[in-house]
């Protein structure tokens, strides 16, 4: 896991090929799960009547959406307490992300930020403190009993690390020719990712049961899926549209085949049923809502893109994706493949698009500390 | 002083201008300070006896001694509690410097520190939990008595803006030719330069009074002087050089002159009595300990570098004052000038130092929040 600590980031600075400028979906995604924030804020504040009150978002990223999910849990914070009466509790704002998230980047957005924190919500600038806790959420990251809400976005279907068995160092090729989970992948395969995610989810659960107060509240929301059948999954197709970049790469002597045989994405995207599961075999959180929604690859909801010009659709979803996925392929396969393999990669998007609706299946879930 | 914000910071990465690589003279600093140190943690451990310990470094940088100082910090927590009987608090350590600072750099060791905390301290990874704090420590960092012990080395020498009247805006040239108090300016540019270090000590010390518990204590070490009159001092000759470089650009019109004279840096080296008429003015702080240490400004003690070699010396001084002043001289003056303006640096240095055994006072102080 070290290793891939250092690896995976998301692109960093303001480029083209940026996770900053390509983060449509995760907004789309933030913004849908805003009702689910609005009530499970009330209730963390309403259980605890904190004086002051911990939040953390946990694999925060550096781009625009990092603040605008701390922007909208203040002002719910600040409803909520107008509603019920309460003056205002001190906020205390933890950004989380791996060690190599680019921080620099979320930092030099802060002063912005507070300035409009004093002058257009009346929250003085003594009363809100946003620090940064680098590091995993598969681990302990922040003080006993010290949170009261705690919101993930788009971060949770990463896997700690490549599932046990299938990492490039096993010596064995079990999913020769693909990336992820894919029709032709062996049960093995299948239930090596299932056993991967369950243990990361056990881990995320119960660090979290240390850190966070009874009563405190967790939205989580990541990539999932919706049919019970991992294999089956139309949120496959990104990593099956890769694999076949690749693949072609590897014909014509770009890639090495056994690069390709050796590489398993560390991602995994749950069924509800699975994430229940962890859930109530973790046994601190009790979950009050869960809930999959469909959302267009390019961030748009399902039906509103028919007409959208299907090549240009290709290249937006390139570049979301690149910015997400380009650090941890680029270790393995080499920086001088990149623009070859996000080339084909649109060219295979244009393709699907044109014959398919692409859509992912988003998760959410509420949670609420045991007291 | 949201500009200043944005643009002082110490050269980020790790190439030979970096900070990271020319901070000799702070690493004595530190260790110079270091049995002050132990004495100021085993009072805020005996103090507060405290089950969750609140540690913050201000003006931490990016560089090696960043974690140095925790690192000792931790182990002097160790220590006392090992000498009192008590079981190691958690400890919260909270990293502060200016937003524009390179955390990202820091944040790329934390993986050894912490592997070093567990393997070779002994210290596991549910005890200490290490976050960053960007923003300007004069004014409010952290939460209502959050803090047991606060160190802060090499930072509190700057200002938070150019003294009011010398800015550049000002439309008035008070101190030509200069950039700094020099036995040319007139007493009006050395009074707003005391102005400026009262007003920003007093909201440094008004902001920790309200962040550090009764009994925490707190350890500050910056760059002082030891005469009463503030342009008689050896510890101003490093900015008088660099305005005789600056001032021999304007005569050869590489630099507009009108431009140094629009130029004071925001440093300020107090007198341990200008220190110690602010701590008592303020009156939340007891003051256990005011020491001023002479130090070479290559970081050696000052009777060690007779037979240095003068012109290495002058590269390595060079080197460590660009890494520090370049960011801010650079945004007025632009990046083209600063080589032939650190070329010249070097040789007037060259010629002081073989005259000269240049030295720095640097003033350690203790202090403890009053109960």
């Amino acid at each position: 896991m070290g290793e891939l600590m250092q690896i995976f980031h998301m692109n960093k600075g303001e480029g083209e090929a940026s996770y900053a400028k390509n983060c449509t979906v995760q907004r789309q995604i933030i913004s849908l799960g805003k009702t689910v924030m609005e009530k499970a804020v009330y209730d963390a504040v309403k259980n605890s009547l904190p004086k002051s009150m911990g939040i953390a978002d946990l694999g925060c990223s550096s781009g625009p959406n990092t603040l605008m999910a701390i922007s909208e849990i203040i002002d719910d914070v600040r409803d909520t307490c107008h509603e019920i009466g309460l003056p205002l509790p001190e906020l205390r704002v933890a950004l989380n992300d791996l060690p190599g998230n680019d921080f620099n980047y979320v930092f030099m957005s802060l002063a912005d930020f507070n300035h409009n924190l004093n002058n257009n919500k009346g929250i003085p600038s003594d009363r809100c403190f946003i620090s940064a806790m680098p590091g995993s959420f598969y681990g302990r990251l922040f003080p006993i009993n010290s949170l009261h809400f705690v919101h993930s976005s788009s971060s949770l279907h990463w896997l700690s690390q490549v599932p046990v068995g299938l990492d490039h160092n096993s010596g064995k090729h079990l999913n020769k020719g693909k990336i992820y989970i894919s029709k032709t992948s062996p049960e093995c395969v299948v239930k090596a990712y299932l056993r991967q995610f369950e243990k990361d989810m056990f881990v995320f659960l119960r660090s979290r049961a240390a850190e966070v107060v009874p009563g405190g509240t967790m939205v989580l929301s990541f990539m999932g899926r919706a049919s019970p059948l991992a294999s089956a999954e139309v949120g496959t197709h990104q990593w099956e549209l890769l694999a076949h970049a690749l693949m072609a790469m590897a014909k014509e002597e770009v890639v090495e085949e056994e690069k390709i045989d050796s590489f398993n994405t560390p991602y995994y995207a749950a069924s509800a049923e699975e994430v229940r599961n962890v859930i109530e075999e973790e046994g601190s959180f009790v979950m009050n809502y869960i809930e999959g929604l469909e959302i267009g690859w390019d961030g748009g909801s399902v039906e509103s893109h028919h007409d959208f010009e299907v090549s240009s659709k290709a290249q937006i979803v390139t570049q979301m994706i690149r910015a997400v996925v380009e650090p941890i392929m680029e270790s393995h396969f080499g920086s001088q493949v990149m623009d070859d393999l996000f080339r084909r990669y649109t060219q295979l998007l244009q393709h699907y698009f044109s014959k398919t609706i692409a859509k992912h299946v988003n998760l959410v879930i509420s949670l609420t500390r045991k007291f």
